[in-house]
């Protein structure tokens, strides 16, 4: 089979709008790659073309759903605002990201792909709003926010307003 | 099948300790309940009396063994000593940690009885070293010391001498 890259590209988008909409309708667990496969209109060997498996496909389907939204001013994002739409985009994606950080923890390929993809992103993105603070203060806030998020994640408790300030004061303490 | 209540008791302890020792041999992931019932010398049923599967029965097997050591002294445990103690534990125990909090996040049940019986007793440990801070801060401290602690288990980072100095110093800055 030889197909042009623009179809290729297609194809590709299609897999991952399915591995979406699949996840969101069935959950994580319920989806199986032959069925994204399937809704996309592609063969189980092509999805397999690019991704080892349903982690590393269901991750990439997600990842740029909790990347921050593109910034339409030049000002730099201050840690509040940053803080709020990290926890947004983590809400929302709340039960894909429990799965996928507990099927990491027994496939050591999606746990590289998560860390790279989504635990050092969202902490680069934290860093840049601490710039005023001393290199070793910012890894340490970096730390104490991203393992709040996480803790709070995989023990299903809200990212809510309330769970912001309660961050924002741990933050200014710091 | 009428066995008196020492017998049960034995039956009990020898499941949890074939479980201990299989989940050691040859990691979660590869440990059935039937391979339990059979070094244990059990019947699976007789298993299933006691635990509704694998995750609530591995973490009975386990949560003692990250259990603080019982006290020698009457004195209090200092905060370090407690955070040395836990870290000591949980690396000992992170594999089985990692797999339980993975299971947890398909599986309500296995949920509750993890933050019942692992998350909330080493926060109240936490707990009682902090009577000197004010309340708030108090589960300010908690959270953020515990978020740590869990964000390197599942990030399958050391929680080493290393850690434990970093704990310290966010703990000092709060």
């Amino acid at each position: 089979m030889r197909v042009g890259r623009p179809r290729d590209e297609k194809v590709r988008r299609a897999i991952l709008t399915a591995a979406q909409e699949l996840v969101l309708e069935k959950g994580y667990a319920a989806v199986t790659t032959a069925d994204v496969a399937k809704r996309a209109g592609a063969g189980k060997q092509t999805l397999y073309r690019w991704w080892p498996g349903k982690g590393a496909l269901v991750l990439d389907a997600f990842s740029e759903w909790v990347q921050q939204a593109p910034r339409l001013s030049r000002r730099k994002p201050s840690l509040s605002s940053t803080l709020v739409e990290f926890c947004r985009g983590a809400s929302e994606a709340a039960p894909v990201l429990r799965a996928l950080m507990a099927e990491a923890q027994f496939d050591e390929d999606l746990h590289r792909r998560l860390v790279a993809q989504l635990v050092r992103p969202r902490g680069d993105e934290l860093r840049a709003c601490l710039e005023d603070r001393r290199p070793s203060d910012r890894e340490l806030v970096v730390n104490v926010l991203s393992g709040l998020v996480w803790q709070r994640l995989m023990l299903n408790e809200p990212l809510d307003a309330q769970f912001v300030r309660f961050a924002l004061r741990v933050v200014e303490r710091i």
